[in-house]
């Protein structure tokens, strides 16, 4: 009998690094958990809404949903806690290099942001310029006054500028851990 | 041509009321409803997470999930602001008239609920003695300690009493609106 020698798969070695900047999502999820392991702050993604019609039950305790469709997020996907306060937000993208359009954000998403705002919380966009690979710090305070004048004929428009962004966010350092260190922006300014 | 009379259909007239002390889930949702709509406070129960594994697209813009798995929350159920201070429970229900098994709490909450904490949110359990049709707010300080002694073999037990809810939690009272005023608990405890 021969042993021939075990064929082995090349390992590819994935590190965090792999992944880097692999989508905004991810991103903030890797730095949501950097936060978590290292005792700054516990913010998580809510799970997608999912409306649920045909459940099957092929094996004992194992629930398989046949039938199901997406909802339409009443709120943000982001919320947590972070030295006391309420922290609240959303993470939007665009490919223009000029402006984020309102487009991107629900009015449902306006009116939670505003209702965390009214109730004390820190709410706020992290909006990625994927031109320029930049990510910014928005403050839904921002975000409203360019919302509330949209429909307005002189200086209404629909969407924000980037001059804007440069002006009134704040830029958000892209780094390895945390990745996106979103929170810095609140412990300097807020 | 005659103008034959529209039958319409009974109007069956239903109030908040009729669901009344239905499941506790549906009265804590009926309850941040009511702090939500009276500028009170923003609280959201979260999506149950659900992990897809086919999609099929039968219509436009319309993706019909066709297998898809409950998968255990990472977290707790329930989460939002309150007078800028963040708000986390989750809600446990007991058939038994002398104590909650602790069971019935995951140790990945109690990993959750220390972390809450430790970063300055209000964490607690709404727990429901249906023998009693008593509601508790069980701060999440007490749940530790029992926790955590529970594999003390003098002093620890798998459950946490009824008479530690006496002692301990506060009660929440069942009213109309709201049904379940548990920030009443935090307004004049914490």
């Amino acid at each position: 009998m021969i042993n021939y020698p075990i064929k082995r798969k090349a390992q590819v070695k994935t590190t965090s690094y792999a992944n880097l900047g692999m989508t905004l999502e991810s991103d903030i999820e890797a730095t949501n958990l950097f936060y978590l392991n290292h005792g700054v702050a516990v913010i998580h993604k809510k799970p997608t809404p999912v409306q649920v019609v045909n459940v099957s039950y092929p094996a004992r305790n194992k629930a398989k949903i046949t039938e199901a469709y997406y909802k339409t997020p009443s709120t943000t996907d982001f919320n947590g806690v972070y030295q006391g306060k309420y922290i609240d937000f959303d993470a939007k993208e665009t490919n223009s290099a000029t402006s984020m359009p309102l487009k991107n954000v629900h009015p449902h998403q306006i009116d939670h942001l505003r209702g965390v705002v009214k109730h004390g919380g820190i709410a706020f966009l992290i909006v990625h310029f994927k031109k320029f690979n930049q990510y910014f710090f928005l403050p839904a305070e921002v975000l409203f006054s360019y919302w509330d004048s949209q429909d307005d004929e002189e200086k209404g428009r629909k969407s924000i500028p980037y001059s804007a962004f440069l002006d009134k966010a704040y830029l958000i350092p892209f780094g390895f851990q945390p990745r996106l260190d979103y929170l810095k922006v609140i412990k300097d300014h807020y």
